[in-house]
C-alpha cells in the first residue's frame, strides 16, 4: 500500500466540482459535488443520534435500500436538520434537479448538509450551484482538493487522503486506488460515524462486503475521536466503489477483502486523526492509547473518556502536567481495571518516555521536561492496563478560549 | 417546613471550626472541622470513580460498616487522591489524632480532602490544624458558616442552607433542624453524590432509614448536576443525625420519614443548584427541566445530556438562542423520543415562554427577546416529551474563557 496524491478523484472515473452558491458564507466556495461516470456499490455509516437531519435520512433509504449510487451534492453553511417535512421535500427536489442535470435517476443522487441547525436551505440557490458546478465536473486531483475544501465550516484546514495498494486482475496484479476527503471541527463525538466524509475508490468489490469493511473501519477510526462530546445530527460517512480498477471483484473475505480493508482503515484513521488534531479552537492534537486490556471494548471506552475530558483537555492546552485528571477520567470510564495494577505514560514527539503514574502512586517527574514534551504539536499519553491483550487508541484535542469563542457566538 | 439561617451548625448539639493550616492556599482557612456532642447515626454516598481517593475509602468503611460518627475533619487543597498505601496511612494517623484530641475513638472521626490529585497531605500540617480547631470549636451559626468558607478551592462563594420542621415528640410537636454545607466548583459530575457535602440534623432516625433517605435525595439533586462531565475521584456526601432534637424515633417509612425526606430534598437541592451556578467560570445557571417523559430515567438522561453538552453551555455563555445544539444533546442522550412529537421552551425569569421548537422543526423567534431572556443570572429550558407523566430536572452552569483559563494553569 502507497500513499498517493489527492481525495475523491484519485481513484479512477471519479470527478468532483465545487462553487460559491452562498448558502450562508460570502466569497467561499459552499457546495461540492462528486460523481462517478458509471454506476457505483454504496456504503454509508450515519449517526446515532436520534434527531437526524434530512440528508441523513434521504442517504440511509439510498444506502440500505437502492445500494447503488453515480453522484454527492453537499452544501456547507446550513444543516438541514430539525426542519420537518420541509427538509425532507428540499432533499427530493435537489436530488431530482441533479438527477435530472446529470441523466441520472433522482435515487442515484446523494446529499450532505452541515452548518447550523434549524433554518431550510434555499432551493434555488442549491440548484443554481448543481447547475454550475456540472459544467465544471473534473477527474484532476485539483478538483478533489477543491472539493474538499468547499465543505469546511469551522475547520481551519482541508482534510483529504489516497492510497494505491494491488489486487489480482485478469492481467495479472492491477492497482486499486482508494481516497476520501471530510470535514469536521465542532459537534465532533462521532457514533457509528463521523460528520462528513465522502469515500472513493475504484475496487470491484460486492456491496454486501463493502458495508462490512465500512463499519469495521469507522469503529476504530472516526468513532475514536472527539472534539466536544457532541454527537451531531448529520454525520454521514460515505463510500463509492464503481469497479473500475479492474481488479476481480472481491465476493468473499479473502485476501484481497483484507488489503481492501487495510487501505480503508488506513485513510479513514488519517482523516479521522486529521478532523481530532482541528478540533474547534485546538492548539494541538491529543492521543491516548489504552493496551494490555481484557477486551477491545473496554479500552476504547477508557482511551475515549480521556481524550474527551475537559480537564485533561484544558490541562494540554495549558501544557500542564496534571496527570492525576488522567486517572480520574479512566476510573469515571465505566470500564473495569485496578488502579493499583496499571502504568499511566506521557510521551514526547523525539521517542522520550515519561512516567506519571505506578504502583496507586502519581509519581515526582521532571516539570521542565514535561513542560517541553506537552509543547509540541501532538501530545501522545499511554496506559498499560496489565490485564490482558487488547488495546485502542483515541484521539482528540485541547480545550482553548477559541473553542468557547467559537461556540459563544456560532450563527452570526 | 419553614428555612431558616445557618448550615452545619444549625442543629442542636453540632459545633464547628475552621483554620489557615497553610496545605496549599496561603493567607486563607482551608481546614474545617464538624464535631456532635454526642455518637451520630452516619449515612453517606461516594463517587462511583474507580480511582477512589483515600478519604473516601475510609469513611465508607466508617458508613458501610462503624454506621456511627462524631467528627469530620476536611482539608482544601491536596484531594490525598491517587496516593497509594502512604495515603491511607496518612488518614489513619490523622484520624488517630483528632480522636485522642477529641477524646472520641479513631473510628468515629470521618475525613475528607480536595484539591490537586496526586501529592500525599503534609500530616504536620493537618495535625497541628486539628489541634489548634479543638480550641475554636462553637456551636454558633457563624462557626458553621466559617468552615463553609474553609472547604472552598475554586467555588468564588460558600454553600450553606438549613431547614426547620415539626415532627411527634414526647410533648407534642418537636422542631427538627437539618443544614449543611457543601463544595465543588470543577471536576463536577456527581454519580451516587456530590464533591464534598455535609449535613447535619438533630433528628432521630434510624440508620438504614438515614441511608435510604439519603440516597434518594441525591438522585434528583446532586446527581444531577454537572459542570464539566467530570466524575471526581472525592466525591463524598455525608449526613450525620444525633438525636438531640427530641422526636420520637423515626423507625419506619411514616409520615414522620417523609417530612424528614421532604426536608432532606430540600436541602440537597439548594446546596446543589448552588454548586451549579457557582461552576468554574460560570456567569450563569442553567436548568433543564424534562417532563411528561415515560421514565423518570428517560426524563433524568435527557435533562442531564443538555445541560452537560460543550455546545449548549458555550451558547448560553454567548447568550446565543441557537436551540438546534438543545435537540442535538437531547437526540444523542440514549433515552427514546419522537422528535416529531417534543416541544422545546426557553423560559425568562420574569415568567415569559419562548417556544423554541415544535412539530418536527425549529420556530423563528424574536431574536430581541430571546437575547433578553438569556441574559439574566439563570436561564432555563423545558421539554414535554409528550410521552407519559414522569419528569427531572438538572442543573449546570455555562462554558466560559475563565473555565478554560482556570483549568489550563490549576497547579500554580
Amino acid at each position: 500500500m502507497r500513499k498517493i496524491p489527492g481525495g475523491v478523484t484519485a481513484a479512477k472515473g471519479f470527478s468532483a466540482a465545487c462553487c460559491a452558491a452562498g448558502i450562508k458564507y460570502q466569497g467561499r466556495t459552499d457546495m461540492a459535488m462528486i460523481t462517478s461516470d458509471s454506476d457505483c456499490a454504496v456504503a454509508g455509516t450515519f449517526t446515532t443520534n436520534l434527531v437526524k437531519a434530512a440528508p441523513v435520512v434521504w442517504d440511509q433509504k439510498i444506502v440500505y435500500e437502492e445500494k447503488k449510487a453515480r453522484a454527492v451534492v453537499v452544501n456547507a453553511g446550513i444543516a438541514n436538520a430539525a426542519t420537518g417535512k420541509e427538509g425532507m421535500r428540499l432533499c427530493q427536489q435537489t436530488a431530482a434537479f441533479t438527477g435530472k442535470a446529470l441523466g441520472i435517476p433522482e435515487s442515484r443522487v446523494l446529499l450532505g448538509s452541515t452548518g447550523v441547525i434549524g433554518p431550510q436551505i434555499p432551493l434555488d440557490r442549491i440548484t443554481a450551484g448543481v447547475a454550475a458546478m456540472k459544467e465544471t465536473l473534473s477527474s484532476s486531483l485539483e478538483a478533489g482538493t477543491a472539493a474538499s475544501r468547499a465543505i469546511m465550516t469551522t475547520d481551519t484546514v482541508n482534510k483529504e487522503f489516497a492510497v494505491e495498494f494491488d489486487l489480482p486482475g485478469a492481467d495479472g496484479s492491477v492497482p486499486v486506488r482508494l481516497g476520501g476527503m471530510s470535514k469536521g471541527s465542532g459537534m465532533i463525538h462521532p457514533n457509528m460515524c463521523t460528520m462528513l466524509g465522502y469515500l472513493t475508490t475504484d475496487c470491484a468489490i460486492d456491496q454486501a462486503l463493502l458495508q462490512k469493511a465500512l463499519k469495521a473501519a469507522v469503529q476504530d477510526t472516526f468513532n475514536m475521536i472527539s472534539v466536544d462530546g457532541d454527537t451531531s445530527t448529520n454525520d454521514t460517512l460515505l463510500l463509492l466503489a464503481n469497479g473500475q480498477a479492474g481488479n476481480t471483484p472481491i465476493t468473499q473475505e479473502d485476501e484481497s477483502y483484507a488489503a481492501f480493508c487495510e487501505a480503508l482503515f488506513s485513510v479513514c484513521r488519517d482523516l479521522a486523526v486529521k478532523m481530532a488534531g482541528d478540533g474547534e479552537g485546538a492548539t494541538r492534537l491529543m492521543e491516548m492509547r489504552v493496551y494490555n486490556a481484557d477486551t477491545k471494548d473496554h479500552a476504547r471506552t477508557l482511551a475515549k473518556s480521556v481524550i474527551a475530558s475537559s480537564l485533561v483537555k484544558a490541562m494540554v492546552f495549558g501544557r500542564d502536567a496534571n496527570c492525576g485528571r488522567i486517572l480520574c477520567a479512566l476510573g469515571y470510564a465505566g470500564a473495569p481495571f485496578d488502579p493499583e495494577k496499571i502504568e499511566v505514560y506521557l510521551h514526547g514527539e523525539n521517542g522520550d518516555t515519561l512516567t506519571f503514574y505506578d504502583n496507586g502512586c502519581v509519581l515526582p517527574f521532571d516539570e521542565e521536561k514535561a513542560l517541553e514534551m506537552l509543547s509540541g504539536t501532538a501530545v501522545r499519553f499511554s496506559c498499560n492496563l496489565n490485564m490482558g491483550k487488547e488495546e485502542a487508541t483515541a484521539w482528540g484535542c485541547d480545550l482553548t478560549y477559541d473553542y468557547v469563542k467559537i461556540n459563544g457566538d456560532y450563527r452570526s
